[in-house]
């Protein structure tokens, strides 16, 4: 089935890049996780939480389960406020991690019907309507919002 | 055709992404286009520069035909070389509406089969044991592409 093939080509570059974004992570995490991209910008810590905090969201949008690290919004998904304690990135990498095996193992076992169908902020009505507004268009969407922090933390110089 | 649909979901990503990096070229253009995003980092023109001349490399990737802008790849495909003079925005802009536009009508025409075809740069040989390296996903890591630099250009202060 070709829709079937599509998918698991959007998973494969999925996949692609949250590791190149977890490579920057461990490349940043020793010495810039209070470096702000640009000056007064989001700092690489926040930029970490932030992506960490969407990640774990994509469990409710993609009607896959509870999601696990709502006391996290505040910091991470809310824009950043300065001068705020975070976790210890050690935590946040172990977080990150564990939603990353939890959402493969979700995606793997999701049917191309599932992913064309609603995701979880659109009413049915609307959906008729829009029936673009599926949970592959999350995942795409997403992994595009991981793209554009991940060209910002390219910026951080070694 | 389910495959369809999910192709038109990502032609309909694409073309967003496209108007959101466009609306950063606008915004910025008529006062940093010299800017650094960071010291000593891209300048905005560089980074538009690049964004024209990987699109125009796109119908040469997939198939699509002659490309058009090969002189600009010294500019804007070679990583940024200070101090070189650029062709003015004006031009750039124009060049960038045109090449969409022609990319909006090909991709328009492609059929599915086209999209799962091989993409330029990969042999028969290894494409048939590496079937992933098609149209569609030089379509994917290219809009990606452009979400990386959009990033960057959103970190300019207005």
């Amino acid at each position: 089935m070709e829709d079937k093939r599509i998918i698991d080509l959007l998973l494969k570059n999925w996949n692609a890049r949250i590791q190149q974004v977890t490579k920057s992570f461990d490349e940043l995490s020793g010495w810039a996780l209070r470096q702000e991209i640009v000056p007064g910008g989001n700092t690489v810590h926040y930029i970490i939480g932030h992506l960490l905090v969407v990640n774990d969201r994509l469990l409710e949008a993609m009607n896959l389960g509870q999601r696990k690290l709502t006391n996290l919004d505040p910091l991470f998904f809310d824009a950043e406020k300065k001068g705020q304690a975070y976790p210890p990135y050690e935590q946040l990498r172990q977080q990150w991690d564990e939603n990353n095996q939890e959402l493969n193992k979700l995606f793997k076992e999701l049917s191309p019907e599932r992913w064309l169908g609603k995701h979880a902020y659109v009413s049915t009505e609307d959906f008729e309507k829009e029936p673009d507004r599926n949970v592959l268009n999350i995942l795409i969407s997403r992994m595009l919002h991981l793209a554009h922090h991940g060209g910002q933390l390219a910026l951080v110089k070694h």
